[in-house]
């Protein structure tokens, strides 16, 4: 890209993401973004405030790629709510074990700012469980669970599948048989949901 | 310790131990423990293969420590297996927390190992799924769980609950939170166990 065109965030962003790519995200600088586009480092951060505000926007975009299609699952709701649930959440281990093989320097870069506490970890987790809580309460309307607070056992389930989207097991996500026992985990929390009353002990 | 003092694996293993807390496992070494001991490291060799195998005994040792507690919990024929499930998984929790509280770098150690696949952590994990299993066998015997392979149910209930002991998520162990967490999460796991059939959709 010549010195003199515009630069757009999305320019930045994109290039960026590409120096993630082939640097990782340890190496890779804002000077080598800059580098990239043919410009100076002080021009990128006239758009991004600093090397962490740079990254976190790359990621949050890389991450938002296949948010769509997560979201389409959590509201379609010709889809009954024990399925969706079901789908839902292997949908979320499969983006996850595509992410980490496809990218794994831009899955990286992810863990080091969830790692970090960031707002983009935060946010995609809160997004994540905004999706869960729709389902489980079209559940609660008409799919037969029986939850008071469909928010709090949104937290529980997501809780109890943590094996399956928390980026602490991506180690374990490549194991022939994390889809089966996934599998395993869905038909006890939907038995779980379905139950007509506690009936503990 | 004198020089020429009988040494035993014992021994060893106490000021291994020691030399770990006091080291951290980056540093200790098995020169440590001789210096520690009074003897050549070639002596501790003898007891030892290798510092792994050092290593490995006295995780081992340490993680022993309160498996008997854990293990008299889910033989406890007097508290009914629901009640028992459910104080057995926080009693493994609260084990944990303790741990990780109290012997941080002994922790780390064990972390260390595992993930190198050491069969400390392996046989760790073993022990705590054959527990489990037994929890949930008397479950299905006389407690209304509902399952026709209770090793496979304990498989799944210890995924869902990997959030609780998994040294991935040591972490959010310290959490104010963490344990009305895993109270859901063990509602939803009983519930489920209890559900009369599988009635998904």
């Amino acid at each position: 890209m010549p010195a003199r065109s515009r630069l757009d965030e999305n320019t930045i962003l994109a290039a960026t993401e590409e120096i993630l790519r082939r640097h990782g995200p340890d190496k890779a600088t804002v000077v080598d973004t800059a580098r990239a586009l043919g410009v100076s480092h002080a021009a990128v951060y006239k758009h991004f405030a600093s090397k962490r505000a740079l990254r976190e926007a790359v990621t949050r975009r890389w991450l938002d790629r296949d948010r769509d299609v997560l979201a389409a699952i959590a509201a379609d709701r010709a889809i009954p709510p024990a399925r969706r649930l079901r789908t839902w959440l292997h949908a979320v281990l499969a983006g996850k074990q595509a992410k980490i093989r496809q990218d794994p320097e831009l899955f990286a870069a992810y863990g080091a700012l969830a790692a970090a506490h960031s707002s983009v970890a935060t946010d995609h987790v809160a997004d994540l469980l905004r999706q869960l809580t729709a389902i489980i309460a079209d559940g609660a309307a008409g799919g037969g669970f029986r939850t008071g607070d469909p928010a709090a056992t949104a937290r529980a389930v997501f809780a109890a599948t943590a094996k399956f989207h928390h980026l602490a097991h991506a180690d374990e996500w490549q194991d022939p048989g994390i889809s089966a026992e996934l599998d395993e985990v869905c038909g006890l929390l939907l038995d779980g949901l379905h139950s007509p009353a506690t009936n503990e002990e």
